[in-house]
């Protein structure tokens, strides 16, 4: 198998983000959009049954808070005659100081506020020190916040998905921190937006266009310019693959190498049953593709959570998990197949635990399959993948396949410059923090 | 008849523009929408065929511009399928230096765009002295910038006007703006807005939703705090008054005791008839309220264009209408009927040139009508109008009315508090300028 056969094979635009969420969007060959892992959400199976690690650093206290709804008006920035929605949103008054004490506020992301409330610790532990309200606010479209009723309804077709997008997201965040600033008589109260990931994004760009609601956004892991040719489009996985390098040559190598292991594998008569059976799939693969991408995943999410403590964000996964995932490769005798190696080393990401009997390709316990919609409409962020410095197969992204298959999928066209018209990005930029703790 | 009476008769909300465009919204009793002059645009007839005053100072030269289409997506903000829509705009390169000079960008109001270019000299007086780029841009659903093809189709009912919004036509002028520098080479152009009005609303907005766009703004008489309880109610009303008063007591006393006469003339049998008759309508009167509402329009746009030379932007007037309006007023023989001052009076506004036979209610000859629909959605501009210190009938703005109207005549709700969450205003202000010429 040569790289130049494989490389139209990767259609990877990921949305990467090296501290919180981050999601996936696989742009595979317009010849397999009927594969039902067109859009491969590659979470793994049980995510909620794994044991957890007891962590070395203490997690902060069970979480206070109470769960309200909103009604939401579908479409801010027109008047067509749509259902109104119901908004979830958390708040806690526990610790607030009232009138003059501030109010923090998470602008959800692409999945459940439950579980980002859960994982954004420093939200909750720096709350009491600044006597600040803390809210949570579900993004549209996600966990309970579905328009029409319900998830199977919303993400009916490209009609009734139409109004998820980021602006719709921030208007509604400014209707409700204006109606909740009105109702606690918490009008002088200054708002910081906290967002990481995609939600670091939107509490960027909350920032910058609603000046008057919010006097400070902390934008953790934001990639705001993650769009056209702001930045090189290799830089992503030039990263991924600089962290497993630092920690192990040898390691990065045999990942390099896995990937023509795995399609000369998948020629063989019986291949796909055989690569299926080896890395424990409890359905049998239908495309090598379905494989690269489930360990595509594994390799980015790990650089995104590769922390030096042990967390359970994602996956359970120990302190340093890079470097536990090249101590697993690296240490097989001598001889030992690189597929076998590679199975072993993203065990330590999707298995951890130990609990896990087969793996489900398909699994997306926190509902983030609505970034699929948004890569292929407002969100189109461009990423390659370097022959030389990268270890994951070499391939350039081509805006006309993407488009194609946006409108195979979805009928809808992307908007590719639209992003960086109503946000910036060339000619202004904004200042993201980074936060260390989570 | 008592001032009581006659109180709620009056349903006014003006957006009100001391130098530039202006629009009327007349919201009278539920009890009379089927009235079809509802919703009163009192631009007189014939606006066209003035005789123009020669003015005393110099007009800026024949304006040089080519005209030009621009294909822009309905609904910015999602993704529904929606057809594209041709946006005009009026460009000038003849005094542009290339790629470092700057951009003048006018946002265009709630009408024609090629009478606001006539109407704002400023613009391409000052373009040759800093070797800048002119571009007038249609305001989408006005002038040639219709959805749908055609204005039929586009003001067909409240689906069809659900894009009329700010924000879409602001994201209009993004969209239009960037690919325009791109196609120019003029990417490094700043660029500064331009408005008036409602325009300059857009222009001050604009600035403070795409910094990275536009690196500043002259926004001339543009309300932008004529929202929720920012400002008084009545402050309109009594600016208009005073600059009546100011002129002439008795001219004030005048208009204020008209609006009874009027009420009390119309009680009469053949009375609808004769204030037809005496106020040279083409068409009979169907209630006494146009004919408040057209005196109403008079007084305010005089106040909005009280300059103190010659012009010809909403009617050919002379410099300093109001005074010559009250000069008028006072100058008829003691004993003179109070409506017959009053028509000598508003004749001053609606027929300067005396070339007019009969006055047209309902004429909209710049193509304003979309300002209905604007305002009962978006634009719920409060206004109400004191019986001490307003020349007008006294009136309290009552938001239930004004929404039953809306509801009634568009099957819209409004958003009365939409725009101040969107764009700020009570806690955060953008600085206007008030331009001393147009």
């Amino acid at each position: 198998m040569e790289k130049q056969t494989m490389t139209p094979e990767r259609r990877k635009s990921l949305i990467l983000f090296s501290f919180f969420l981050f999601s996936f969007f696989s742009l595979i060959e317009p010849t397999k959009s009927s594969n039902p892992h067109f859009f491969s959400q590659s979470a793994p199976r049980f995510l909620g049954r794994f044991a957890h690690q007891k962590p070395e650093t203490p997690l902060p206290k069970p979480l206070r808070y109470d769960t309200r709804y909103f009604t939401q008006v579908l479409d801010h920035f027109s008047f067509s005659d749509l259902p109104t929605f119901q908004q979830r949103y958390l708040i806690s008054l526990d610790h607030w100081q009232g009138p003059m004490s501030p109010i923090f506020f998470y602008c959800g992301n692409e999945g459940d506020i439950a579980w980002f409330s859960e994982n954004t610790g420093f939200v909750w532990e720096i709350a009491p020190r600044f006597g600040a309200m803390v809210v949570f606010a579900e993004h549209r479209y996600y966990g309970e916040s579905m328009p029409y009723g319900n998830k199977e309804n919303a993400y009916q077709n490209a009609n009734s998905l139409s109004h998820l997008t980021t602006e719709q997201a921030l208007a509604d965040f400014s209707v409700l921190l204006t109606d909740l600033k009105r109702n606690l008589s918490a009008q002088d109260c200054p708002v910081v937006l906290f967002g990481g990931s995609y939600g670091g994004m939107l509490a960027a760009w909350m920032r910058l266009k609603y000046p008057h609601i919010a006097i400070g956004a902390l934008a953790s892991s934001a990639p705001i310019l993650q769009f056209e040719n702001i930045v090189p489009w290799q830089t992503f996985y030039n990263i991924v693959s600089n962290d497993f390098r630092r920690e192990s040559v040898s390691c990065f190598e045999a990942i390099k190498d896995s990937w023509d292991a795995i399609e000369t594998q998948g020629l063989r008569d019986d291949g796909l049953t055989l690569l299926s059976k080896k890395f424990h799939l409890c359905q049998s693969l239908n495309s090598t593709q379905e494989l690269s991408d489930w360990l595509d995943d594994a390799y980015s999410y790990l650089a995104m959570v590769d922390y030096p403590y042990p967390s359970s964000f994602m996956m359970p996964l120990p302190g340093n998990p890079i470097k536990e995932v090249c101590r697993v490769i690296d240490g097989y005798p001598s001889g030992t197949n690189v597929l076998d190696r590679i199975f072993g080393g993203v065990s330590i990401y999707y298995n951890y635990t130990g609990a896990v009997d087969c793996f489900d390709l398909g699994y997306d316990p926190h509902g983030l399959s609505g970034w699929n919609w948004q890569a292929c409409t407002e969100m189109v962020m461009p990423m390659s993948s370097s022959q030389e410095s990268s270890m994951f197969p070499a391939y350039t992204f081509d805006y006309a396949s993407y488009q194609n298959q946006c409108i195979q999928t979805y009928g809808v066209r992307p908007r590719p410059r639209w992003i960086t018209t109503e946000f910036g990005g060339h000619y202004r930029y904004v200042v993201v923090c980074l936060s260390p703790y989570h």
